[in-house]
């Protein structure tokens, strides 16, 4: 279906409306191989699989875990086979550097993640950075040589599942660790010798930092992670940018009681304002037209016994859109209105804000330039935000930042049901590639 | 305030009219001792104190604990001193046992627990233990002979904290224990050390066992533990029955998935229909008159992060009333609607008991004696159902029951918080004495 339905580059270049000139150029351009990409994928899949299970059951593959070592290795191998000499840096990136004809110019760079979350997916990171590979390969097999240099990032610990603070490699490269960070415990481990583990180099992670300035643009791919695209039938998403996340704690606080002796009209249920805060999220932020979505994710009752009326809910609101101010004002509304559902049903509630991501918005002339590379390619394309967190977002505060999204089947992720097409995923990374191709000149 | 209210029993005798001859009895009959009782309590609330903590800090005791063992050992020293020898029986209940003028006539049965909740108060339970050790004191120092014989009993394990099932001594004595329940383990201890430990004797569990008829009546003094009385101001309930417990388990399965990439309209979000469950079950309970009391005390969410939508939650629904009828109604009127709830959501949701517990209603002449002494003594009494499970229950089963219930301030229990003033539990030692004296001739 998929391939009636996608042209091939050839005649997409063809029927090309918009660039004639970058569409004859990508018809002798290079191009990914796919196969080599579904093996890349599948091979990588087996460090941190299941004891016994098989690609279908999804994999565990933390930041700093063994699974992690064993796969940044594996990583590593293909590097080399694309021709290239991996380094590590300081905060154990893993960084493989192409030459340019004119190589002292900023390069372009690229690249994911492959550490994922205990139980999740094979796609998740791993599309962009093994298709970044592919790059790389391909480019090698054609011996095409461009202007600029391009470099390949493999990001350290994206998921923050280690550490409970994700995005580690790009926030030591946008200068972003916090203070006291080398030192915080996971599991027994400082963050210091987790770094060491994976061959990064703790007392010299400042030497990881990139400047401002210092490349041309940064490019990731990825799955969408989210079902619009494949509820749309559309191969490529343009990110528009990476959402501001505003998360807060909810306490409401009843009167723990007897739940045979105390009468109904006298109770302080926590959980039942609770339950009512809860429904409050969701009307407030469906009452306005956008993509805005929030969550209460986390919730606990205290004491939690079946015959005591719950005295205190503790819960998490997290609210995620591309303009900040939207979300700001969302939580106002949500205050207020969670005064009113206090004084209803006798309790205390308070909403204090736990962190603040601004958004990260990918520059206007990276997401042209994708779109001319879906368009050369034949490849329908549309534009959407990115609802999740990506290393790109740090890059994005050091210079021009666009990122490729593919469409995840049924908009499942972190689980074992993630799965993307390997078709699909090929063409994210000719997009990527003829990208690349078009900023590197 | 209260002084001026209740009138002495001398005043109310010569005040009564339904039965003059009682009244004048009463006029020359044993009281309790208000000092003793208070001195009791508060010696029973060392045992189990918080470190470093006072009276006001409530107690934890739970069932077989060394707070326990301490405990019981403090309430045979009080037995001794009203010139009794206590015994225990093979399931470790404390008996103490005075003879009557017509000691082979079926006893008078009369008790509570002096087990605790974790963190719970000094009153739930030791009202009635320290009470009925006091009317046995008082009986003692009067040289007062019934015709009957009396016997106190403290009952073992009645809050269930220990192996999560409650009412240890009574259901041996009812012959109600489960089929195995000997060989349970709780924090690595066997049911059948457990009972060693107080010093019971698990080999002949089933001498514990009484006889259908074996006791003229079963009386129980106890805190409220609502707020009913308090509220009233009136110092005497007269319990018209336990009422029937209903457990149900509810399970919402929704899908997890990220809570930043999916929209709002494609989300199964078990939490949203999961709080729409808990606001229905209080509306369907509210809904028609009555006593009926329904609540979700306990809630869990799964995976319960902040950045993932719950996939799944469980919960309990608890409805008590004292028909069984009437709950069985409330809970096919909740089941019908959680159907709907699971339609608008896109859930399932499923509702399985989890137990059943029979309504059991006092013996109108019980309650009627009761009544007859509270006037003989001046005291204000109603009326109304117990909401929390009782020994009494399981005696219920075996002979004539009735209870006795003094108020709770504020209607607060299982909690430091929870407070009895100590002239209402001498009001309600009276009240026992008297009910007692008039059921044994």
């Amino acid at each position: 279906m998929s391939r009636r339905r996608f042209c091939t580059g050839l005649v997409g270049a063809a029927a090309g409306l918009y660039l004639p000139r970058a569409a004859r150029a990508q018809a002798t351009a290079p191009r990914v191989n796919a196969a080599r990409i579904q093996a890349g994928i599948e091979g990588l899949s087996a460090f941190g699989r299941p004891a016994g299970g098989s690609f279908q059951d999804g994999v565990s593959r933390v930041g700093y875990s063994d699974a992690d070592v064993a796969g940044r290795r594996y990583v590593m191998e293909l590097i080399r086979a694309a021709g290239l000499e991996p380094r590590i840096d300081a905060a154990g990136n893993i960084l493989a550097r192409r030459a340019g004809r004119e190589d002292s110019l900023p390069p372009l760079l690229f690249g994911s993640h492959i550490d994922s979350v205990p139980n999740g997916g094979n796609f998740d990171g791993d599309v962009g950075s093994i298709g970044g590979v592919e790059v790389m390969r391909a480019l090698q097999e054609a011996k095409h040589v461009t202007r600029r240099p391009l470099e390949l990032v493999i990001w350290t610990n994206e998921e923050g599942v280690a550490f409970e603070n994700g995005l580690c490699g790009s926030r030591a490269a946008a200068g972003k660790l916090e203070k006291g960070e080398l030192d915080h415990v996971w599991n027994g481990v400082t963050k210091r010798d987790a770094i060491k583990k994976i061959g990064g180099d703790p007392d010299r992670i400042e030497s990881a930092r990139r400047a401002k300035g210092s490349f041309r643009a940064y490019l990731e791919l990825h799955i969408e992670q989210g079902g619009t695209l494949d509820k749309a039938g559309i191969p490529i998403g343009v990110v528009e940018g990476i959402v501001a996340i505003d998360r807060y704690e909810a306490v409401v606080k009843g009167f723990a009681n007897h739940a045979g002796t105390t009468p109904m009209p006298e109770r302080k249920d926590a959980l039942v304002a609770a339950s009512q805060l809860v429904l409050l999220v969701r009307e407030v932020v469906n009452a306005e037209p956008g993509r805005q979505v929030g969550t209460v994710g986390h919730l606990r009752v205290h004491p939690n016994a079946p015959n005591v009326i719950p005295g205190e809910v503790r819960m998490t609101i997290e609210l995620r859109d591309l303009q900040s101010a939207k979300i700001a004002r969302l939580a106002q509304s949500i205050k207020m209105r969670a005064a009113e559902i206090a004084k209803r049903t006798d309790t205390e509630i308070g909403i204090a804000p736990l962190s603040h991501h601004d958004e990260a918005l990918a520059t206007p002339e990276i997401q042209a330039a994708i779109e001319r590379a879906a368009d050369g390619l034949g490849l329908r394309h549309t534009r959407l935000p990115s609802g999740a967190g990506h290393d790109a977002q740090m890059m994005a505060l050091l210079g021009p930042m666009g990122m490729i999204f593919v469409p995840s089947v049924l908009g499942i992720s972190h689980s074992p049901r993630e799965l993307s097409r390997f078709a699909d995923c090929a063409r994210g990374a000719d997009v990527l590639l003829h990208t690349l191709l078009t900023l590197a000149e």
